[in-house]
């Protein structure tokens, strides 16, 4: 069906103008429909009424150039003229997200025979990891929307980033995760003190509830269902700062992790708008996505050339990628295709390796998500489907201190000694 | 002892200019004893041949101004005029600390009935504790001295710190830390790759094993021991940061967790210098010092009027603050009682409520240092020791996901419920 209605998106008018009266969300116009291209105004809408495609903010962009965004604060907010945001976010109390680091990583370069390698690294987001983005933009517009609640299902990552942002924000936050969930991942979201309910079942059960919820309750914001549309436009400040970071130009390959397919798919995104609107120059790149094995159904569509992606029940250790059912997965393969990249999937013991070169050579503590990028990056450097001459953007998404029980196993002490210099001579060579 | 020393310092001159040739340490000049001011080339001395005092670093600043500053990077070498690094430190691969947010923190000014209050959110850094900058400064100095590998006893951040700059520099590091330390915290030093090593006994034997070592292998830099007077200058970029962040002025008072109290007093010194420098006007401020109840031999001292420090044995959660016997305790007292600040302890239940208090009203999830702080901040208010209407910086030096335990046993979900729209309804009020 997708590929069908995909057809139908090209013989309509892209750009809907219907925006309803009092709302400010900057540039954004309205929303459309990725599949049949039918135009809805801005509003709690996610899902098209003519044929249930997803829907996309559409915008009409004025006045943004480079000194512009280069004059704003230094976090997402620098690129509101380019997201679904009131013109005065941010003069409303917030995390102020993002503008994280862009490293240079000539020890993991040299150590996989690379050129040029930097790693996005979004662990330095206030809650550690990029959903602090995503929720910040879904906040802005669900307050400008009229909603009173911000809420999700979760089971780790989007928790902590709701919790927090409601929580500074000022506004109630009901955050729902599986009730088997370990204590710590309870902690570092019940800590902020907004409600948060333990429901007995799967994540798939957590979230079936809160789309009933969704339905029900008409002033709470679910951020990653009824404000979705506005919610996943933020991972495109990830592609806005690697360019810009880069000097104002895009970088020549990117590796970036999949679990909904969203970020990788509004990177590009963000690539292409800047590009549109002649803020880089137009360059081709080549994306590359990132898979656990364990969860792998985009990575497996794309090796066997299919365009739909068969739902897995997943099992890794790379949890916050851990989705079996990709609402995003065909666009990635889109992407990919695209460009000219790959999807490739690595084993979680390839994982925790990803984890320990990272730290090793470059000091940086990932999460899972993070280490099945390198990991991945390392495999396709091996198979010869990504260059080592060309300039690569790999992307952490996540936090190692909040998935110490992946590497727990596999590292330690170098050695045991009793307190005296001369059995730390003998267990240690100076 | 130290009391009377402090007056020979007033009739010796305080510049020393002996450098050792071909060590480019920036501004630095020398060290000098902070006790009998006798002064000494730039090296790895950290003890005052004459007194055995503590030493300090002495500089000779020349052209740092606002513009100068502002026109560097934005991490700790923005003030590198103002370091006893080399010149060329931005040179060399770094982890890049410092330049953390101040926070403005309005809702719990709210809480707590005050004007206006800023929180200085350290767990932004690298490793997200404060300890980045500390041993940043260490790393760059200690390079330039000669030294082939970093090293440090610690029980926690330190440790986390020190692995990942030495992997990010491509140098090798050793760790030592006691062998009961629980795992999780191990692991977040060991991944980084370096040489972890543990030892059987209390964290004291630990540290006078690492001071033995230090002893024997010249080309070792033990960042909190051999090389401490560099170390320790990395605080005053706190200071720094704060009055550049408020638009280059003090605020009038200050609450600053105290373990050696070495950070509060650099803190202090900081700001000295840059009224010194002409960077912002002369105001006074108040600085306050804050402990847990379980090792606060620096209040008991200041609340007894007593110029000397009694050593304690730890017994508090806040483990990154259990220091029973703080080196720079009798120079805490003496800036609270110059600046008219005082020193204020509280009990754990207080560091936990402080810890939730924070990430309740501004998203901020804290380490017990950070409880602590925010808990001695209201305590003080309650006593009326802090003016509620005074513009106040409070430090949250480290990241509650390095603290769990801390706040495990009370926090937790609102509700377990079945997964049904109306268990949910029941548990939880729309």
């Amino acid at each position: 069906m997708r590929r069908e209605a995909s057809y139908v998106t090209a013989t309509t008018t892209p750009l809907p103008t219907a925006v309803e009266p009092d709302v400010d969300l900057g540039p954004a116009t309205g929303l459309t429909c990725r599949e049949c291209g039918a135009s809805f105004p801005l509003g709690a809408r996610y899902a098209c009424e003519e044929c249930f495609g997803p829907l996309e903010v559409a915008y009409d962009y004025r006045g943004v150039t480079r000194a512009s965004i280069e004059a704003g604060p230094r976090n997402i907010w620098r690129y509101r003229g380019l997201l679904p945001v009131p013109s005065t976010v941010t003069e409303v109390p917030n995390l102020e997200p993002g503008f994280t680091k862009l490293v240079r990583a000539d020890n993991l370069a040299a150590a996989l025979g690379m050129r040029r390698l930097w790693v996005k690294d979004d662990s330095g987001n206030p809650t550690h990891s990029f959903k602090d983005r995503v929720v910040g933009v879904a906040l802005a517009a669900a307050r400008e929307l009229g909603f009173q609640v911000l809420a999700c299902p979760s089971t780790g990552n989007l928790a902590n980033a709701v919790a927090a942002a409601a929580a500074r924000a000022g506004i109630r936050s009901v955050v729902m995760v599986p009730s088997d969930l370990e204590q710590q991942k309870i902690v570092t979201s019940a800590v902020y003190g907004g409600t948060l309910v333990a429901v007995e079942g799967t994540y798939d059960d957590v979230n079936r509830l809160a789309s009933e919820i969704a339905g029900e309750e008409e002033d709470w914001a679910f951020v990653n269902v009824n404000v979705r549309p506005y919610y996943a436009e933020g991972s495109k400040t990830l592609g806005y700062e690697v360019a810009e970071q880069l000097g104002w130009r895009l970088p020549e390959q990117l590796v970036v992790p999949i679990a909904s397919g969203s970020q990788l798919t509004k990177i590009d995104k963000g690539f292409r708008e800047l590009v549109h609107l002649g803020l880089v120059d137009d360059a081709p790149y080549k994306v590359f996505g990132a898979q656990a094995t364990g969860c792998s159904p985009v990575a497996q569509a794309w090796k066997a050339g299919h365009d739909v992606v068969r739902p897995v029940k997943p099992d890794t250790i790379a949890k916050s990628l851990a989705i079996g059912n990709p609402a995003d997965g065909p666009y990635v393969l889109d992407v990919c295709r695209r460009t000219g990249g790959a999807v490739e999937d690595v084993t979680d013991a390839e994982v925790v390796e990803g984890i320990r070169l990272l730290a090793r050579t470059e000091g940086i503590f990932a999460e899972t998500a993070g280490g099945v990028t390198v990991a991945t990056l390392r495999k396709l450097l091996a198979s010869g489907q990504l260059d080592p001459a060309a300039e690569t953007v790999v992307f952490n998404t996540g936090d190692g201190l909040k998935t110490l029980d992946a590497v727990s196993p596999v590292v330690g002490p170098t050695a045991t000694i009793p307190a005296s210099l001369e059995a730390f001579r003998k267990a240690v060579s100076a």
